[in-house]
């Protein structure tokens, strides 16, 4: 058989230990912020039947999905994000305790074109609330959000937060009242920070905006909570409930010390079709140009395409590989291990099976170790290798030291050895390991 | 639009969070146990190249193959084990420093027909050591999957351990030499658990195995370490070297203390046509029925089909999922997080703004914490809402506490109540939920 190129798929990655157990360490602390925060885990297939997914994502969206056949002949694709599917689980479970809170993380598959920094393959991680409206529930998605990236050290992030409802309304307001305009105006203003305001006046007029509704809709976005015209909200009952939501969520977050994190933001739009109510992205203020690296918002009539009444759903998402990125440019990186902390050298096949033997007592103790690949007289290569696997500490075992009881057991960092019986081996390279 | 079906394909499960909380519990165990080994994590994409997958898993296996053309025509596949993608990783990179320990775990998928127990997405957790050809190597990753099972509070198994180029010797000793033909009697052997020694002899017949031969390879495999047959094993220097190597795993584990967790049994075969040397299977020995939950061995020649140097190859696979349902079965379940640990009661729209401070300051000190979801007078709704969350610990705050600086603190468990200053509180729910 010929030989097959080993490569990757475009838009595919692999990660690499010290990458991956960088990786696995930030889930960990977005694991234990979220189980704060009182949400419990779910996990659900990767792949879908397609209906299930299908008319969620808007017709854009839609193309990306990776759909196909399966080998039974069933229309099926690769989930998009974890929102769905969780509504799926929703529907279908019909007698999950309410509220429902979960947390996932997983990984979603988007046909992009590949572009630097745009992949795929990605992670997200994921907290949700099903089944409750209060605004004191969107306010927790939030703050498990901040409570999750504040775990990884960053302090330096704005979470931006606006609300459809309000944004409809003010829509409503200027006359823009047919649904699909006004999507098409919302997709418009999201991209309001990347194009500039001149671009999305223009963008508007050829939406077919007059320039005067253009700066009265751009002012009140600018204005912001405290200087909104009420005059144009008042057109709509869901403008002035989604103002008071808002208000209450911006409340809320203050009084859980969150006032310096979040900025009310009334031009958030979120490129989805299915959300209802607040919406929120986040900004890392010394990266900005990464884009959002958290966002969510409310999507209280999703249940509703599976056939079941509508419960109102909000969530937040973290984009997980996006946020690893931006946290290795900002110099924040987590670590995590990638190798032994001891390595237990073996000087002649005569002590082989002791040496086994301790390798397996230091490990059965927590204690990261393994032993050179084979035995061998030459111990400067022995110590070589274990200094390239990053280990801490060397352990020497000769018919000498074994004949007496002892192992040598040698600090690579301060390159100091000294003597230890072998019946203390453990209780020594613990004691020393726990004092770094 | 009409309503979809919310409902999942064949094959596929949700994991719903007192489950799926039990599986993080067990991954975490699997990873704390391979760390301790030295294996470092590796991750790599769900969707690969089929060529790359392609004359790995012999023609029953590649039917298996989740197999489509993806958005840009490309011939793709969802990955059917984590070796293979390792082995393309590491002909990908050749750099990566030898020997190459890593883990892994992570979805794969196979078009199996659904069954009792059987699935078509599943998870396995996996170690590996590529570029190490030593015996060292292959016990190494046995000892990893004891520890691992003995971490999950497991005692009562068996890792069996054989050798395909010692069954290979044996069978050319018979004058079986045809490579196709030795790979169908492998395949009849490997059944023999299940099926039982006269189906098995029954199908060689069928194969053209003489009887005679038929029952003298039988009683080598049953013979096992003491009383082989080296008549046979002569046949192949191939056989007397693997003889050798298995000699000196099984020796080597028994040092490092497994001896009643291993037994020699020359008649493992494995189905996936990769393997050629060790190779090792686990039962349970209280739910032999399951099969195996932890399997692998050598495969020193995969690389080769990526067009480079064959590099040595040894790893062990755990069946996460197989191994889950076991645990249940036995009792054993892992669990985990599901809930808050404390629910704030918040008895009137007042002392909200309150409330919510409390929660978000429990959960900064690591306290699973969350409010009732919506502020109402109706006391005994909130315990039980409480309660239904599986918090141990109710907190109250109406405006009597609050005007005093104080909350009542109710243990659920106990129905014990205090009164607790607001200042105190943290350190004082920190210490109850220590205490147990």
């Amino acid at each position: 058989m010929a030989a097959v190129e080993p490569r990757l798929l475009k838009g595919f990655r692999d990660f690499l230990p010290a990458e991956q157990a960088g990786r696995q360490t930030m889930l960990d602390a977005i694991t234990r912020a979220f189980e704060a925060c009182g949400f419990a885990p779910l996990s659900t297939p990767a792949i879908e039947y397609a209906d299930v997914l299908l008319g969620k994502y808007g017709v854009e969206g839609e193309k990306l999905l990776y759909r196909f056949l399966d080998n039974g002949g069933r229309d099926v694709a690769l989930r998009y994000d974890l929102t769905v599917p969780l509504a799926r689980v929703v529907a279908q479970y019909r007698d999950l305790p309410k509220p429902f809170k979960r947390y996932q993380t997983g990984t979603v598959w988007r046909a992009e074109k590949p572009a630097h920094g745009r992949f795929r393959e990605f992670m997200q991680y994921d907290a949700d609330i099903v089944g409750a409206a209060s605004p004191l529930a969107d306010a927790d998605c939030i703050a498990a959000g901040i409570l999750a990236l504040e775990g990884l050290g960053l302090d330096r992030f704005i979470v931006r937060i606006g609300h459809r409802g309000v944004l409809n309304a003010l829509l409503a307001g200027l006359g823009i009242l047919d649904t699909g305009l006004q999507l098409a105006v919302l997709r418009v203003l999201d991209r309001r920070e990347k194009i500039g305001e001149e671009a999305v006046g223009q963008m508007l007029s050829e939406l077919g905006i007059f320039p005067e509704n253009s700066e009265r809709l751009m002012r009140a976005l600018n204005e912001g909570e405290t200087g909104l015209d009420f005059a144009m909200l008042s057109a709509t009952d869901a403008g002035s409930q989604g103002y008071a939501h808002l208000s209450r969520v911006v409340e809320v977050l203050r009084r859980m010390g969150y006032g310096e994190r979040i900025r009310w933001d009334l031009s958030i739009a979120r490129g989805l079709d299915y959300y209802t109510g607040t919406v929120y992205e986040t900004t890392l203020l010394d990266l900005p140009s990464v884009g959002s690296v958290m966002s969510g918002g409310r999507y209280d009539t999703l249940l509703e395409t599976y056939g079941v009444p509508a419960i109102p759903c909000v969530g937040i998402s973290i984009g997980v590989d996006r946020l690893f990125a931006a946290l290795v440019e900002l110099g924040r990186a987590p670590t995590g291990a990638t190798g032994p902390q001891v390595v237990v050298c073996i000087l002649g096949e005569s002590v082989l099976m002791t040496a086994v033997g301790v390798v397996a007592d230091l490990r059965r103790a927590g204690v990261r170790t393994e032993s050179v690949p084979e035995p061998t007289a030459r111990l400067k290569k022995q110590f070589e290798y274990a200094s390239r696997r990053g280990a801490r500490f060397a352990i020497l075992l000769g018919d000498a030291e074994v004949a007496e009881g002892r192992a040598a057991v040698k600090d690579l960092a301060t390159g100091l050895q000294e003597s230890v019986p072998l019946a203390d081996l453990v209780e020594h390279l613990r004691h020393a390991i726990s004092e770094g």
